[in-house]
């Protein structure tokens, strides 16, 4: 009888055609984050219930970029780095779950389909982007992670400018931003292959970092732009009032999430 | 009370950001087909339960190139090509279902996202790839589609090619090929968010064209070679012996398919 | 004693390096030409002496996307298309030269390295960009060539949207346009290695197709939108008064063109 | 009269769209140095006269990884980084001129255009290519700079792969490898637009770092593999014996170089 193995699809004899392996996965990244605020209104708007806009701050919003190496357990992917490296910008809001607060991932691209599919399992919804940002480095014109540092960083999809940041580093800071502080609160939908038949998949899963070993952020200043394009709405989360800007550098590890509640015939 | 709209993800207020719209979903493109015979145990072990190998030529294997462009009830992404144009290749073979006969891709690349998303929900286990085929053209040095026309295929995937075929008219056919004429008997599998509890989605589903408007398939011969690399698996189809290869320009509408079976708390 | 061969660089023993074979180039292709008229004032800006204004309609600007498939003398590139295929928006104005209408390029973009290298042969002043045009198609929901057909194109460069023009056919047509009808006549420059010395190369060069095999051009009317960008000056060539857009399939070939004037030793 | 500007094509009114502004060109990035030695007689033919083959260690080669980030004189592009961020392979040899010894770039490849027009002008024969190196991180998976350190690198072009390399890391070093070490002797080549007139451009230049501003090289083992492919030539510069790989961070700029020797009328 057949047994066919791997983690996500495709699946086969040897599970070697999985777009990603079994977790846990090891990442190393930078990290380039943009708080501000928005109208609280275009929050809640993102938020299905059971979520609830959370009560301190609700109209807060980070646009996160991160510029990525990851594997999985064997750590080979390092050694093929088109295997391990991608580019991501995600853009995150603060709920409620239960009393509970969670962050959320409302938006996100990524450069490559690993990462697409661990979005899949992990409730990210991800596009694909081209993205860019500003890397440090010791010598050179490129700059050093330092007070007066400037960062770039910009996203596109479907050939338009999306957003784009400079960021002027200030001083290091004892956090990396508070809006992508918790767990994340994430749905995984996906509607029945029967027209009119709603939802095949409706669960709400809590997500996290299973361990971080993490730099020291630097804190800053920055200048966020966002456009209007036809198949994205990131623009309607308006820049009201900016908040801050942090820069990390970050080992992380993920291996798995809870189930926080599944509907199995869910209206779509 | 907030209602997110939206197909598939991401979700939001307007619906607008889904990456892809709702069904139907309207297709224009150019087939090029490679048929062969592989070793049926090699085929088998693609077959899950309870699909069963094909009882007449159980090793018939098709590798189809296609150059799309599709849009959804509106339209408009024909205007913005961007959004309408992709590339494909897919591998499919036979199996039988409660004695049915069905086929069933087993691996497939695209080249945008919005495929991929597509593919996620009719059970197309889809990668990225960089794919490129001949095409035809009435004028200057590219081929017509006429006897004696040559026409290039390749696929690679993170930066290796896979595949690469040159096939050659021959004359008109009754048909564009055997090996994907049924309908398609697919998996929708996602692991539990939670390590170790098996799949939170299982279901085979049957999917197929709503509606067809191709033209006169051409038939002619093929030279397919299939290269070996560390995370694909098409080179274990390996080619005992070529059957036939096609070439047929096609106007396709998808609507939803059937669920055939589900298992919610199936061990992964 | 060393010979090195190749038509262009690197070369090598054998010639087959060169990222671009010896001419003739052969060429088919769907070129979908936009017309219009903008502020005479911005075309001579753009035209270097001994060249002149064209004394009728001298505001005439044609955007012109092209969606090709080239080859050498042998063709091989047709069967292995990622050789072969590529996409260009030009952009193209007329002028004089000792009282000779010309047309010349001011501004293109492609998307391969073969096709960047042809140009600096030809002077054209090729950058790299993304580039869409919708395809006829026999079926489904692309167009046809034929009155009220809409072919929508779109260009990029850096990550954001320069151009994008929706084109609806009315009628057959005698012409594909009067903008891009004469010669080309192209500089090619190249500085002195060393500072402050002027041009290395400094010639004026006149370039024609040596065969035009071409289908009957369609006529139809325009919606044409430029973008601005921080190293783009496409937008300067506003749009005063649109003139006429055309869609026209040809096959081409090119093969050495006439220099016109050369000084070798010109202030920079 | 018009006065065209721009440091390279396309010249404008203003000179904002030239591909690339005029140097000093400024640069950050990681050095990846693979060294070997080949056959002599396999470098030999890649070098025209007057150059000739080096007196000691005539087989060397190396093969060198790039990640840079780049920018002129303003800095801008850093801000934008789509605009500054390139990646690159560049296989250099060996040669004397008139008894000095030399460094020559045989083969290279970036993935932008501004890094392409740069190649034009200091005599680098760039093509496109897809390029990846792993990168040094001070979290997680990715590596540190230290004795035990793995890095892979590769490099694809036309969708096949052409090189991949993997690097362990032993020890500092005093220097980051002998065959990249002297001024480059590259020849400037542009054939005449007629047809049979040979070279329109056949310059022999010098050119080399204004200033460099370097971190302590890393010395260790690579493990290298070069790939045959229809277009490229690299596999047949084959690997006799490992010499040493080098890893070093490096900043630099360029500004001008020295012309050897200009034959305006020599046959092609």
């Amino acid at each position: 009888m057949t047994r066919l193995r791997g983690y996500l699809y495709p699946k086969s004899a040897t599970g070697a055609s999985s777009v990603v392996p079994a977790p846990p996965w090891h990442y190393s990244g930078d990290l380039l984050t943009v708080e501000y605020r928005t109208d609280p209104a275009r929050v809640r708007e993102l938020l299905p219930r059971p979520l609830e806009l959370a009560e301190e701050d609700p109209g807060a919003v980070a646009v996160i970029w991160a510029d990525w190496q990851s594997c999985a357990a064997s750590g080979e992917e390092l050694l093929d780095p088109v295997r391990s490296q991608y580019k991501e910008v995600l853009v995150v809001v603060r709920c409620t779950y239960r009393g509970r607060p969670y962050s959320r991932c409302v938006y996100i691209w990524v450069d490559k389909d690993f990462a697409v599919a661990r979005g899949l399992h992990q409730g990210y919804p991800k596009k694909l982007g081209s993205i860019h940002q500003t890397r440090p480095h010791p010598h050179g014109p490129a700059p050093r992670i330092e007070a007066g540092a400037r960062f770039g960083a910009t996203l596109a999809a479907a050939d338009r400018r999306i957003a784009q940041a400079v960021v002027t580093l200030r001083e290091p800071s004892g956090s990396g931003g508070f809006v992508n502080a918790h767990p994340m609160a994430h749905h995984r939908w996906l509607p029945s292959i029967e027209k009119g038949k709603g939802l095949a998949l409706d669960e709400l899963v809590e997500t996290a970092a299973a361990s971080v070993d993490a730099g020291t952020p630097w804190r800053g200043d920055a200048d966020l732009e966002l456009f209007e394009a036809p198949t994205e709405e990131l623009a309607r989360l308006e820049v009201r009032e900016p908040i801050a800007a942090y820069y990390r550098q970050v080992g992380t590890v993920w291996d798995g999430g809870l189930l926080l509640e599944s509907h199995t015939s869910g209206a779509e």
